[in-house]
């Protein structure tokens, strides 16, 4: 950094507010156990708090770090907290930190291979590294005719599968002449809404999406979509996309992978896995059930910045065929031709997603990766299931709840046998209370509790104590408190 | 951090390295300047290096800092060096890296105002604060009927507004029935490639893209644009959104704003204004011609990781009607509802973009702007106008040079007179020295030399030296050398 003093941070000063930074995360990781959970603040309150015009000259760091304790961290809703039992975590680790921090320090660009080769060699390594780490079928590794490739989140991974699977289904034709509404896509009613917004991106429209029943487990009904897809070519549509999940939003239901690409294979329909949260379990051998069949997809997800350890953005994608996915997103202007990618040689990740520019992403996943180790992951994933599973059966155990749907994994759905609307007060309340907190869904037409265990600091008496709270915050509710 | 060792890094550990690597940039950006600029590695040599399994147990954090050292930086061009004038700048700054750090130590994900109202409240304020700084016309600050958000890329914003004219246009027929091959949308021939890539990704077709005549300025011809949508009218389709953009990739190509936005006012288009790279020129008075006409404009964008100090990724968009935008991507499904979002006192910004997911991007760009203040953004932006100017003034004084293209702010489009393979040869041979890197355009069909002046470390001799190297090269060259 330049010695004289030009309105940059000098290099000492980059170094003294750089410790400190590392310091207040360090500290923060502390305390976050005493803050509340969900924020508290009222619409508005953080922005009347920062001043109306920006500053015409510059301000000492301090000032920013004293900002960022009194006026942002009361707003924040603390998704590291070990009490952060919400919706599907977004768990991070000290390796993962580091590795964003030196990702940002070295600013480098990877849209081509050529504007930083070790970019994209390392996520390419890395991501063929996660294959074998799951077990994904050889097709999906880059030494095959597949590949991954690190998006924002499973939202834009699912976004080029559909677009893949669109131009598969009408030989590019769609890229070139736009769609025409006789292309339709399937998933179960459970699936991620991210995909239902894929289709009207798409521009293949709502009407021809298709939600497709479950059975009682939440599950997608095989025989469902193939009577869907029957009726819809026999109404002159051209079915080209179905997601299968593994882990619902609202349930962590698994669909049905080996029918289901039964059915897309006999059809020629490109078959996309969303295992966005559930995927890391398959770390483990002995949950490697969940993805029974996925060797039948044409492309898969799984987002290590849910569940492995690993700050998002960081949602890994992978396709069986990258040619497609190159051949559906390329477009080469003059200005990005250069040798290395005339030669054929190398990938350019620029056309293996939206966006032109991208960061080095993969850099906190290798660093999370050799941090633990296959064991240390594995140990992280076998300790929140067997958390929640604790959880579990203390729920079975109590008559007054019940549980609303099966729980494989991390995540259980349970409900107060009192209806709807105790369950929304009890939740209200718990959340407000600031000691927890946990989101909800709605099954069987039902308000249901759902509680995910999933941070990397919630030990055992997190959860026990989360438990003892729910149980007295639904007596003090049942007696009219 | 949890104190007994669970596989996690411990809170000292994470001090410990967290100052490690805040050395190791701290000394990366005294080095940078001795590092070749481009990447000077074999396709495939950094894979090579790599080991072929992933680790079963973890490793020390020393050995993985001890790699970055000796296996990635040598695959790394350096986009930060002072020596990098290709495509157009990603340059950052210590308060960004710093502001980013943070992001990833809190961990928060903003998809809701709810699961962190301070990630979503200081992004709209910082953003309206730059609305103000820009001088951006009133309507589109969220105090107004508009509103800005940060995206990952220009690429994500112009498809953002694409989507959001394609519905506009069709009364929101296009998300429920999907495209139909009838809108048509319109840049110049000079466009970054990212709205055709837009327009194939929404369904809209590559053959309903016109790509507009240019000027002998490159900039694009309104009276061209106005009988093209005429002739598409008349054949049966529906214009619905021309991109002009404030500086091309190409040379810096400046779209008459003002007129086009006439035609599309007159025409009910709407009109999305990119400026990139551009837009953070009007920080300063005397720059802001360029954005003559942006009141006429339905949304704009501009990268601050581009040229305004912050880190990648972080392009912000801005609508004038933020209810248009809303209503394109949002998708509400039961788990997501809470009393906030209810009770519309709220933005949530995941129906502001395509993920769902998102970082609290709006730290890094705050830390920017109160660490320079107007003063000192204003002072580098001039700065590396004036570089570029000076180096103009070079080419323009060497009669074996001549300029390509106006070069209005910081990019200078130049070439030698002796044709196409001396420029090419001209190019590859100062690339190769890992002296300077520099990117090409084609223009009037002629490779053109590209030099863009805008790291944060560049300083006049920087400028001078890489000129002095482009005419020893030329001379060596000329000489059969």
């Amino acid at each position: 950094m330049p010695a004289e003093k030009s309105f940059h941070m000098t290099s000492d000063e980059f170094r003294r507010y750089g410790r400190a930074v590392i310091d207040w995360i360090a500290d923060y990781y502390q305390r976050v156990e005493s803050l509340p959970v969900l924020s508290q603040v009222e619409p508005g309150q953080i922005r009347a708090s920062l001043p109306s015009e920006p500053p015409t000259h510059g301000e000492d760091f301090e000032a920013m770090l004293k900002d960022v304790e009194e006026l942002i961290l009361p707003g924040l809703t603390h998704w590291q907290s070990p009490n952060f039992f919400a919706f599907f975590p977004g768990n991070i680790s000290g390796p993962s930190i580091l590795g964003e921090l030196l990702s940002a320090g070295l600013g480098v660009q990877g849209m081509l291979w050529a504007t930083s080769p070790a970019c994209t060699e390392l996520e390419t390594h890395v991501l063929d590294w996660l294959a074998d780490m799951l077990d994904l079928a050889e097709k999906f590794k880059s030494t095959e005719s597949g590949g991954g490739v690190i998006q924002d989140s499973a939202s834009s991974s699912g976004l080029c599968a559909l677009l893949t699977a669109r131009e598969r289904a009408t030989e590019y034709a769609s890229n070139e002449r736009g769609c025409d509404g006789t292309l339709v896509a399937y998933a179960s009613t459970q699936t991620h809404s991210s995909i239902e917004k894929a289709v009207r991106i798409a521009g293949l429209g709502e009407r021809n999406f298709r939600a497709i029943e479950v059975d009682e487990q939440f599950a997608m009904r095989p025989d469902v979509l193939a009577r869907q897809i029957e009726q819809d070519r026999e109404a002159g549509l051209t079915p080209c996309f179905v997601c299968a999940t593994v882990g619902t939003t609202a349930s962590n239901a698994l669909d049905p992978l080996r029918e289901i690409g039964q059915i897309c294979r006999e059809e020629g329909i490109w078959l996309h896995v969303d295992a966005a949260m559930c995927g890391t379990a398959a770390l483990c051998p002995e949950f490697r059930y969940i993805q029974d069949g996925l060797e039948l997809a044409d492309s898969y997800c799984f987002n290590p910045h849910k569940w492995m350890f690993t700050n998002i953005d960081c949602s890994c994608l992978y396709v069986a065929n990258r040619e497609a996915l190159i051949n559906t997103l390329s477009i080469l202007p003059e200005y990005l031709r250069n040798q290395a990618t005339e030669s054929g040689a190398v990938i350019d990740y620029r056309d293996w997603q939206i966006p032109l520019g991208r960061r080095f992403r993969s850099l906190k996943l290798w660093f999370v990766i050799r941090h633990y180790g296959m064991e240390g992951l594995r140990y992280h994933v076998r300790r929140h299931v067997e958390l929640a599973q604790e959880f579990a059966s203390w729920v079975e155990a109590d008559d007054r709840f019940e549980m609303t749907a099966p729980a494989p994994l991390n995540l259980i759905c349970f409900r107060h046998w009192g209806g709807d609307e105790i369950n929304q007060r009890l939740l209200d309340r718990l959340n407000q209370s600031g000691n927890l907190y946990l989101t909800h869904a709605r099954l069987n037409d039902q308000l249901t509790l759902r509680f995910c265990v999933g941070q990397i600091f919630t030990e055992a008496h997190h959860v026990t104590r989360a438990w003892e709270q729910i149980q007295e915050t639904a007596a003090a509710l049942e007696s009219g408190g």
